[in-house]
């Protein structure tokens, strides 16, 4: 997606340790017509498959999943970082690694939302080493959901989380994937 | 909004505590459809008034920023909260006291992206002691930005939130305020 490329060169900043912060347009603060063309894009992309609802993990992920869902008219779905420990029996449960944090914390998701009916789009801003991303579709398999495909604006294509997915069988559309990136050189994107 | 006080009475799942659940349409599943209703709401609301820029905190108040951003064509922010205590100088901070969990949590969001330029509209779920929307009023303060008003779907009438901040001077608009709620009968909503 060019319009998204051109933004992440103009506006986006690489720090040391692969880190590429996009908080002016995505994250932090969100450019609403970005993230309008961004919902039409995974539409498209997605375009004939069924979806029934769409998954996605706070926080950043939120505003993303309710783009696709504008247009796909069908509910979202987020997966919520639990901080108490306290797991009730009602949840579907996975643990994912957060590099930025350095360590797990558990992702729940009601099992009133996901369903064996289901068939679901995954949505996330990042994809690097893929633990959010296989969290989520952990939390789908468990309910016995069909997984269609994941919707990833930005993917770290030099880490191996995209790979690893795919070689999983899992379809994952990501409209700008990075090659390389540092902060002496800049960003390639993959073409 | 009488769609929304519907939809309250139908599937709202009132818990001793004062415990409002409304996650099976407002805040882990989202109903994409109310989500529409709802933005379209606020703007029709404060139609005329200027606004640059949406303010809203995670998690559960991203998708309705979204969706008032979405009609009035302007950037939603919203503040972070903070899990590492380690705050740098590029943020505003302000405190917020959580009642579900029984603590204080410091809130953030980085100086580039409010102004004192800028025309805020607050937007969150869910209204009751006020310590969420007096932690948004703050940071859009600390940056000298003018608040316009709030906007929040559930207001829990019967906590003094509302009245402390209205006696503030700032205007609040809530599309279903609760004067009353009991396990054994149910949700009064206010006229």
């Amino acid at each position: 997606m060019d319009l998204l490329k051109e933004r992440i060169r103009k506006d986006g900043q690489v720090l040391p340790g692969n880190i590429l912060k996009v908080g002016s347009f995505l994250n932090h603060q969100i450019d609403i017509e970005l993230l309008d063309k961004i919902g039409e894009e995974f539409a498209r992309l997605y375009k004939g498959v069924p979806v029934t609802k769409i998954l996605t993990v706070e926080a950043s992920g939120i505003a993303i999943a309710c783009s696709v869902a504008h247009i796909l008219r069908v509910p979202v779905v987020f997966a919520k970082k639990n901080k108490t420990g306290n797991v009730n029996d009602d949840c579907y449960v996975t643990s994912v690694y957060s590099f930025t944090n350095a360590k797990n914390y558990n992702v729940i998701v009601s099992r009133n939302y996901l369903k064996p009916e289901d068939k679901i789009l995954l949505v996330d801003d990042f994809l690097a080493n893929g633990s959010a991303l296989s969290g989520l579709l952990d939390l789908a398999n468990q309910a016995g959901a069909k997984v269609q495909g994941a919707c990833i604006v930005i993917e770290k294509g030099f880490q191996e989380g995209g790979r690893l997915l795919r070689d999983k069988g899992l379809r994952i559309e990501s409209l700008a994937i990075i090659d390389s990136m540092s902060v002496e050189n800049g960003i390639t994107f993959r073409n």
